[in-house]
C-alpha cells in the first residue's frame, strides 16, 4: 500500500473543489488591533484585519494582559494535569463561578475550546437521556452536529429558525420521551439571530431541554455580555448556554453554564473533559479579567454595534449585496468560490485589507461571501478605505450591485 | 420531564460506583515546583505534588516564561480566529516546523489538546482510507478509541503489547486492504513501554500504517526529546507520531508529526482542526521555547530518570507493591477504590503529600493505585518523607507489602 499516494489524492480532491486553504501568516501586534502584518512570500505587509473573531479587541486589553502576566509569574505556563489529577488551580473555579453568574446559572464548566464544549456536552446529554430525540437547527455548527451524532440518539433537523417546523417535530414526539432542542443564537456566517424566547416557549409546551450555542454572542449582547438570551430576557428559560472565551472575550477556551445537576453529570461523564489537561491558568486568568470587565463596561459593546451599524449603512448605500444580518456580522455576497478568493486576494494585495473568503463547505455553494467583523477600533478612515477598495473590486471583477 | 432529576441520578450512579471526583484546588507557584498550596475547606496547606504531568517542571522554566511574556506583550492574549480565518500567527508555523524537525518528519500540525490531536487525526485517517482495518492496542487512551470509533472503519483490538496477537490479526487481513496500527509508546497508568521497532517490523511486513501516541514520552526520551521512537532509533519507521505540549513541554496543546501528504490531508479534512480557534500565540511561543530547549538540554531528562530510578529502588526496598514500570512513571498498587482514596486522603492530610488516587475506570478494578511522577526537583528529602509517609499509610491501612 502506498499510503502517501492516497493522502495526496485526498488533498488533490480538496484542491479540485476549490476548498484548499493556504493560511495567511498574520502577525497581530498588541496595541495596534485591527492593524497587523502579513508575512508573505514577497515580504511583510501592513494590513487592516476585517475578519477577526476577537470582536472587541479584548485580546489586547490592558486588564487581560496584566492578569495573564501576573498568572504567568505566579503559576507558570501550564496547568500540569487534568482537572482531576493536579490540574485544577483556584483560578479555574473562580472563572467557572464567574461564568455561572454571567448566565444566571448555578454552575459552569470549562473546556479547552468551544468545539469541545459542544461535542462533549451534547454527546454526554444524549448518553444521560437514553431514547432522547434531538432536534437540531439546520444551520447548527459542525461541533454541535458532531456531538449530537456520536451516540445512539435519534436526530431530526428543523429548518433554520423555522418555529412551525420545530413545533411540528415536537408535536409528533411522545410526551414522555426526552427531547433536546439544540440551536445557536447568532449564526456566524449569515449574522441572523434565533428567536430564543419563542423556542423556549415551544420547549416548555412540549417538555424539551434547550441548548443554545452563544459563541458569537457572549460578551457582545445583553447588559452584562450574557448574550442574546440575556438581551432578550430569557436566560432563565434556556437550560444550557454554551460559550467561548476565544471570540469576544479575546483569549481561548470554551464553556457551558447550566444547572448544578446537569453540569455535574457532564463533568463526571464526558471523556473530552475528564481526559484532557486543564486550560493553562494563564488563559483562565485572562478570560476571568475579560469576563469581569465586560460585565461592567459597555463601551466596547457600544462601539462594536455602532461600528457595525455604520458599516452596514455604508455598504447598503453603495449597493454591495449584503446578506440580511441582524447582528454585528456583516456578510457581503460574492457568489462563486474562485471569484470570492480572487476578490479577497485583490483586497489584500492592492488595498492592504485582509478579509478571508468564506467558501463551501462553510457556506452553501453560490453564496460564497466576504464576512466583515467590524470592531471597536475600526475607525471611519478604515471604513472609508474599505468602501473605496470594494468599489474598485466590484468594478474590476464585474460583480453586480443590489438595486 | 424533570431533566434535573435524571442528571442527579447520573451523578448518584457515579457516586455509588465510587467514581465521583472532587477536584483538589491546587495553587502551583512558579519557581517552587513541585511545592504547591492546596486550598481546602479548612484553609491553605503547603504540599509536595507527586502526580503532575508537568514531568520536567518546564512550566516554570525561565526560557518558557520569558517567551510567553514576550508573546503576550507582542501579540496579545488570543489568536483571534481559526487557523484559516485570521488565526495563524508566524509562531504557529515556527512551532510546527520545530516539531516536524524534532520527530524527523516533513510536517506537523497543532491542535488545542492531545485529546483532539488523537480524535481528529484517527477519524480523518479512517475517512481517508475507506474500508481500512484499524488495529488498536487494548490499553489505548480514550481519545484514540474515540477517534477510531467515529467513522465506519472496522476496529480489532490486540492484546496489550502482544506482538503475536497483532501479527495474527494482520495476517488474517487481505494484503490490499488498508490497515492502521494504533498504539502508545509509554502507557501512562502502568508505565510500560511498547516494542515500537517490532511493531514497525510487522507493519512493514503486512503493509500497515503506524500511529503512535507519545504523549508520555515526548521531551522525556531520545537524545533530543523525540520520544521512545527516537530513543529506539525507529522514528523514520513510524508514520504518525502524536504528542502533547501539556506534559513534558509544560504548556498546553497537542500535535501530530508525519509526512506532508498525511498532515495536509488531516489539515484539510478534520473538522476539529478546521472549526476551532487556533492556539493562543502565548502558548505556542512557550511551547516553542520548551521544545527548543529540550532538544539541546539533557539535564532535565537526566534528573528525571535518575529520580525515577532512585524512587523505584526505595519503593522496592521497602516492599511497596510497585507495578513493573519500564518508564519514569512509578505506580504503586493499593488495590481497592475506597482504600486507595483513603490512603491518598491520609497522605494529604497527615503528610502534606498530594498524589491523586487512580481508580476505575481509568484502571481496572482491583488494580487501583497511587501513581507517582518524580520530577527533576523532587529531592532526596522529599523522597525520604514520602517513604516515611507510605510506611505509616501501609501500617495504618494494613496493606500488604511485596516479598
Amino acid at each position: 500500500m502506498n499510503y502517501d499516494e492516497i493522502f495526496q489524492a485526498v488533498v488533490a480532491q480538496v484542491k479540485a473543489e476549490g476548498r484548499y486553504r493556504i493560511f495567511v501568516d498574520l502577525e497581530r501586534s498588541k496595541g495596534s488591533f485591527p492593524l497587523a502584518r502579513v508575512h508573505g512570500q514577497s515580504g511583510v505587509q501592513d494590513v487592516v484585519v476585517w475578519c477577526s473573531n476577537d470582536y472587541l479587541a479584548m485580546g489586547q486589553h490592558p486588564k487581560v494582559i496584566a492578569a495573564m502576566e501576573e498568572a504567568l509569574r505566579r503559576s507558570g505556563a501550564g496547568s500540569g494535569g487534568t482537572r482531576n489529577i493536579s490540574g485544577t488551580n483556584p483560578v479555574h473555579a473562580a472563572l467557572e463561578a464567574e461564568l455561572a453568574d454571567l448566565h444566571g446559572k448555578s454552575a459552569a464548566l470549562l473546556f479547552t475550546s468551544g468545539y469541545i464544549a459542544n461535542t462533549a456536552t451534547l454527546s454526554a446529554l444524549t448518553r444521560a437521556l437514553p431514547g432522547a430525540l434531538v432536534l437540531s437547527d439546520a444551520l447548527n455548527h459542525a461541533s454541535m452536529i458532531e456531538g449530537m451524532s456520536r451516540g445512539e440518539a435519534e436526530k431530526r433537523i428543523w429548518r433554520h429558525n423555522d418555529l412551525t417546523h420545530l413545533e411540528a417535530l415536537l408535536a409528533a414526539c411522545p410526551t414522555d420521551r426526552p427531547k433536546i432542542i439544540a440551536f445557536e443564537s447568532v449564526y456566524s456566517m449569515d449574522g441572523d439571530i434565533a428567536p430564543v424566547g419563542a423556542i423556549c416557549d415551544l420547549a416548555k409546551k412540549y417538555g424539551a431541554l434547550t441548548y443554545v450555542d452563544e459563541v458569537h454572542a457572549v460578551g457582545l449582547y445583553g447588559d452584562r455580555g450574557g448574550g442574546i438570551a440575556e438581551r432578550d430576557g430569557v436566560m432563565d428559560r434556556v437550560d444550557v448556554i454554551e460559550g467561548t472565551l476565544a471570540k469576544a472575550f479575546g483569549v481561548m477556551g470554551g464553556y457551558i453554564a447550566a444547572s448544578t445537576a446537569l453540569v455535574d453529570a457532564v463533568r463526571c461523564s464526558a471523556p473530552e473533559f475528564i481526559f484532557t489537561s486543564a486550560l493553562s491558568p494563564v488563559l483562565v486568568a485572562g478570560a476571568l479579567a475579560s469576563v469581569r470587565h465586560l460585565k461592567n463596561s459597555h463601551v466596547e459593546r457600544d462601539a462594536l454595534h455602532a461600528g457595525a451599524a455604520t458599516l452596514k449603512k455604508m455598504i447598503a448605500e453603495r449597493g454591495f449585496p449584503m446578506l440580511p444580518s441582524q447582528s454585528h456580522i456583516v456578510p457581503v455576497k460574492v457568489g462563486a468560490a474562485v471569484r470570492c478568493k480572487a476578490v479577497a486576494d485583490y483586497l489584500l494585495e492592492d488595498h492592504d485589507i485582509y478579509v478571508q473568503p468564506i467558501n463551501y463547505p462553510t457556506v452553501p455553494r453560490g453564496t460564497e461571501r466576504l464576512r466583515f467583523t467590524p470592531g471597536p477600533y475600526h475607525d471611519g478612515a478604515m471604513m472609508g478605505a474599505l468602501m473605496l477598495a470594494l468599489d474598485a473590486a466590484w468594478e474590476r471583477f464585474g460583480i453586480e450591485r443590489a438595486a
